[in-house]
């Protein structure tokens, strides 16, 4: 864990990605669609939502709890609305497919709502806005994880901390672009302190009995993440298990699955897509420019003491990400290593020889 | 302002607000949406919403700045997507109609979304997720507002707090209710601060500069209210106002008039609202049955000392509704006073006489 971080340039991910998928016998759509999901984790900086899941991803399948050859199925299908039954497959699979679906809806209706059922963790919702903004459509990504916050007052690992996602397209820039989980810090962040002995400021995490903590640790040890604005966090949060989880027909609170912890039952992962074509509602042209008065207000708006520039939703990430197209992806030494195994084992080329 | 709370009967406050929108020459239709939205403000404890704002309503309607006959055009409808023109009339008219569009079309479509333009200030967001959920149906609804905070890291107040909501029904039962706006507070708690002479939590407010302050009077001089979860809040804030405002042809941003202040401009307040029909995604019995699961889940979990009950989103306010149904409205001395100064000017029976 501790080496040195290697660039990679992504098209060797990719091509790492693709023939470990090969060799598992993913189809090609299937292969195609989870790589470009996974990579994204690394284009926005979140490496524990690219290939440092693969490790998991491989053990899950090997054991039955990822389907290798998902068959999808459309539960129900009527004019805006439809579920996707995505087979316990990867959810990065069955999120893609069903945010292009709620695209060709939008483009009918003016808006599309695509919920999946029985799909797994799918990595990064930022992920599935994009697909939506690739299409210049408004994209609106909301899912369910695992519990790990409680109910407001509680002493449980109730409810996922349900990221979501908002992305708005703007030609020939990045979109604008939310992506947030209700937490106000994620469970990577908690874990990082620990590795770095540090103690966490408040409102990050409590104890296993609901109680507020300074110590990370006690957090890790089935203590519970705030939500980000307490009660606002966490009735996002709700809101969004009932979206993704209750109305799909898939898992919700407590019952979504652990991807580590659980190796006994599949996941159950539930998510809701939601795209808005921009036509429907105005003309495209009026809107992006209007969009683009909205920034200039933002960009040219008076900065408090101290800070160098205003920056829009989803901008920081975006600078991130060209940095690394273009230098390439810095893998942390342990991914690197656990990359190196899985090399071993399917008989792969070396990603970092 | 310091006057002893007067409890009055609900269908007093109903009685009230319709003879005066009489006087007003308000359609029958008109009058009766704006009374009920109102009286959800009184029911939800927030008196600020209700008819404390008749005498600005009043004043504006006399300046022509809202229109006490509004024509309301359907800009754009095309499937499960339209956008209303509110002809600068009252917002809570508007919004009504607009989420009564947007259950016709979740019916017909599975999701329906109407966006409003050209509205006014509504009051509160949680009735018009209660129309939905009236009629069995999800709803969600955003709203962009006069602007309170500053872009992250400004100094200049740029975004409206921008509330949402997002009501579920649950037959038999009160919904489950999300009722936020994006800030930490509302401009009244920091208003209220000031009344008591008590100093602000850290996290509460900015003053001019946009540096965090604990003096309430520097919030309310041209300070900002701090988004919840920090850029959290404020990457939902810039969404809503893009779909509220930005997206509906609307104004947006600073551009959204100052209820009070702005006696020369129209509002230009723009409205996102969507309703979703639950029986396009699962069988409607096995959605509740399966929120009941979902809720028991979170009442029956284990609880942080010292915490005696663990409530749903929307739950305490519920209870406040209930009481409130039952013993009439608190209504502040100041706003009973200002009642009392309408009925004068238009010859209405006193309400608390």
């Amino acid at each position: 864990m501790d080496a040195v971080p290697k660039r990679i340039a992504v098209q060797d991910l990719r091509d790492f990605c693709l023939s470990l998928f090969q060799k598992l016998d993913f189809a090609e759509e299937y292969a195609k669609a989870v790589t470009e999901a996974m990579l994204e984790g690394h284009l926005r900086g979140a490496h524990n939502q690219g290939l440092g899941r693969l490790p998991i991803y491989v053990k899950r399948i090997e054991l039955g709890l990822i389907n290798a050859k998902p068959v999808h199925r459309v539960v129900r299908d009527s004019g805006a609305a439809a579920v996707l039954d995505g087979d316990h497959g990867m959810g990065h699979y069955a999120a893609s497919k069903a945010m292009n679906m709620a695209i060709q809806k939008a483009e009918k209706h003016g808006i599309g709502a695509v919920g999946v059922m029985n799909s797994t963790h799918f990595g990064v919702a930022a992920y599935y806005g994009r697909l939506a903004v690739d299409r210049e459509k408004i994209g609106m990504v909301f899912t369910n994880s695992t519990a790990l916050m409680a109910a407001l007052g509680g002493a449980e690992r109730l409810i996922g901390n349900n990221p979501l996602s908002i992305a708005v397209p703007r030609p020939g820039h990045a979109p604008v672009l939310l992506d947030m989980a209700c937490s106000n810090v994620s469970y990577s962040t908690i874990q990082r302190a620990v590795q770095e002995g540090s103690q966490i400021p408040s409102g990050w995490g409590t104890d296993k009995n609901g109680v507020e903590t300074n110590d990370p640790a006690a957090v890790l040890d089935m203590g519970m993440l705030i939500p980000a604005g307490v009660h606002k966090g966490y009735g996002l949060a709700v809101m969004i298990d009932i979206l993704a989880g209750v109305l799909t027909g898939s898992a919700f609170g407590k019952d979504v699955g652990h991807l580590y912890k659980d190796l006994k039952d599949k996941q159950r992962t539930g998510h809701f897509l939601m795209a808005i074509d921009i036509d429907h509602f105005i003309d495209r042209k009026s809107f992006f420019n209007r969009l683009e008065t909205f920034i200039e207000s933002i960009k040219s708006s008076p900065r408090a003491p101290g800070v160098e520039e205003l920056l829009l939703p989803g901008e920081r990430s975006d600078r991130r990400r060209q940095g690394t197209l273009q230098a390439g992806v810095a893998l942390p030494g342990g991914i690197v290593q656990q990359l190196g195994e899985l090399a071993e084992k399917f008989e792969l080329k070396q990603l970092a020889p």
